[in-house]
């Protein structure tokens, strides 16, 4: 991926490959684990209670997952900061998101009651496991709000000028109302899918994913520059809106099809909520009204079959693909270095493409 | 309250108890509903249903209550800026430290499953009311997290200089995970009271309320007034731990005997919920063989008989006097504002002695 052949690599004795990609991901999580391990030892100073409970919420934290989310906040940064500028002092505001998205899957996963994420028991149900369902939810919430606040704890050790933090904290904070909005709307769908259609579905997907996953990331990248360029800015926003979305049809298909070795997540999760997901909207939009009573009332497995025959899942897939389209076409004129245009052509791909 | 004498009533001509008492909970209260206004209008414009939820979100802000946070913090500020300083600048972080606090209400409540609050039903179940109760418990969720990000966005509009702010957010980082770790050890305790002691029920009031309610928002309004002073700092925290612990034993009493139209909250909710406060932690170690049995199988009101009668209420009473009386000597020789000195006094008592 990327260029690797720049005078960056030479001085580093150190291929730029590793330091950018598999290398990027290692000096956050280092950066997570130093940062963790200091606040577990003051909450088990308290009451080893409370170090057991934040060593639960490190081990979700460090568990994986694809840090989508700091992986386009650092190419947003790097397409205006170019080759030569230094990544290290991102490490805390790239290792803060990971926290952010971790307060957010906890109680995700609790509003869903899905039993596995990142192919590891997810936090309501470790707790629920040590004191019951009740205990687990409670203390599902307090593990979300934990890292929610060390994430503003990691943020602040950004060593970036204050103006630029403050910057960089508007973003933040607009993404997590995003973040926040998204998740209500998908919520108050679950509970009346009756009266959800395409087009709400599609608004979830831009609020939930679009905004969160890649738009603001970017943009909060952007803001580590410490510049102000409206024309990067506005390339990024119409790249994110449209690679968010297609992201967040990707995980549709995989919520039914995709196979739950690789996802880590069981198959079929959205079909048994209910969840009204843009596929499964649209499936019922094209559904004949004999498949929309086995929509309504068949077993799961046969459900996604259903889902399958009405001809929306190759509609999501065109969905898809227009949207990686309009993303590339509005980063191809913006004036970025050439290696972050290149990375984030193919992160568009691997987001959208992806079997997780 | 407090000496209404000085220069600054006559330059303004507005009695200082208003400015400083009423007023200052009135200009906290209109900062948050300009504030409010335009968040609901900016969620409004994606979708209907989310002005609804942020609307929700605001008649829960605006509720009432004690606003002790921000009162404790203005006092804080003002120990050490003086009379003549303008209070103006502060409006937003003292708003800022309620909104936080709304966050940590809805959590609770719906963590204890309470029914009502400030007199009003808790957000889970106004949720409920809406779509059922797993939607109730979800929206509280995200109603809690959509209070805390505000607070964030609140906070950054305070006008003082970005040094000053980074360290008032510290403080408020601090405070904030002391909020999430006392409800922890709140929770924790609820699921195993058997396992529980006074000493650990003490501990849970050190850190959910004391740190929380007292000490951290006086220190969160040193640090607004921008200046270091070691002698206040700890003289702050000495009456902090004191008064706030002071505090929460008055709350286990309340939650016994209180007058639920006073409280706002049902009478009898910890005995009912089992949560071991000290009272009750209290009353189980003073408790005849004959009593236990009752403090383990009677009903509600008998119960609060039993407490009454072990004498652990007399007890509590005493432990409150002690720790007010800490806090007093403590803050007796600080070198802040006579003015300041004179409220925080009066305050200890009006915390430690309310009907609510």
């Amino acid at each position: 991926m990327a260029n690797d052949t720049l005078e960056g690599n030479r001085v580093k004795a150190i291929p730029r490959q590793q330091v950018f990609h598999t290398g990027l991901i290692d000096a956050i999580e280092g950066t997570l684990a130093d940062f963790l391990a200091a606040q577990i030892a003051s909450l088990d100073a308290i009451d080893s209670s409370l170090g057991g409970f934040a060593r639960t919420a490190r081990d979700l934290v460090l568990a994986g997952g694809k840090r989508l989310r700091p992986t386009f906040a650092y190419w947003g940064w790097r397409g205006l900061a170019g080759p030569a500028a230094d990544p290290e002092p991102l490490l805390p505001a790239l290792g803060a998101l990971e926290l952010m998205h971790t307060f957010a899957l906890v109680h995700d996963d609790l509003m869903d009651d899905s039993a596995t994420r990142r192919g590891r028991p997810t936090a309501h149900r470790i707790f629920a496991a040590q004191h019951g369902a009740r205990f687990g939810s409670s203390a599902a919430v307090l593990v979300g709000d934990l890292c929610l606040v060390w994430a503003d704890q990691l943020l602040a050790r950004t060593p970036v000028p204050p103006a630029t933090l403050l910057e960089v904290r508007a973003r933040y904070d607009r993404m997590r109302i995003e973040a926040v909005a998204g998740q209500y709307l998908d919520v108050l769908g679950e509970t009346d899918p009756a009266s959800w259609s395409v087009e709400r579905a599609l608004l979830v997907a831009r609020h939930k994913t679009a905004s969160y996953t890649v738009q603001w990331p970017l943009d909060f990248g952007l803001a580590l520059a410490g510049v102000h360029d409206a024309e990067v800015a506005a390339a990024y926003r119409a790249y994110g809106k449209a690679v968010g979305e297609a992201f967040q049809l990707r995980d549709d298909l995989l919520g039914v099809y995709g196979d739950p070795a690789v996802t880590g997540k069981p198959a079929g999760d959205d079909l048994r909520a209910g969840k009204p997901t843009t596929l499964l909207m649209l499936a019922r939009r094209m559904a004949t009204p004999a498949q929309l009573l086995e929509l309504d009332g068949a077993e799961v497995g046969r459900k996604a079959q259903v889902v399958a025959e009405t001809g929306a899942p190759s509609r999501v897939e065109e969905m898809i693909r227009a949207r990686v389209t309009e993303g590339l076409t509005a980063l191809a004129s913006a004036p970025i270095d050439p290696e972050a245009r290149g990375v984030l052509i193919e992160l568009a791909t691997v987001a959208t493409q992806r079997p997780a």
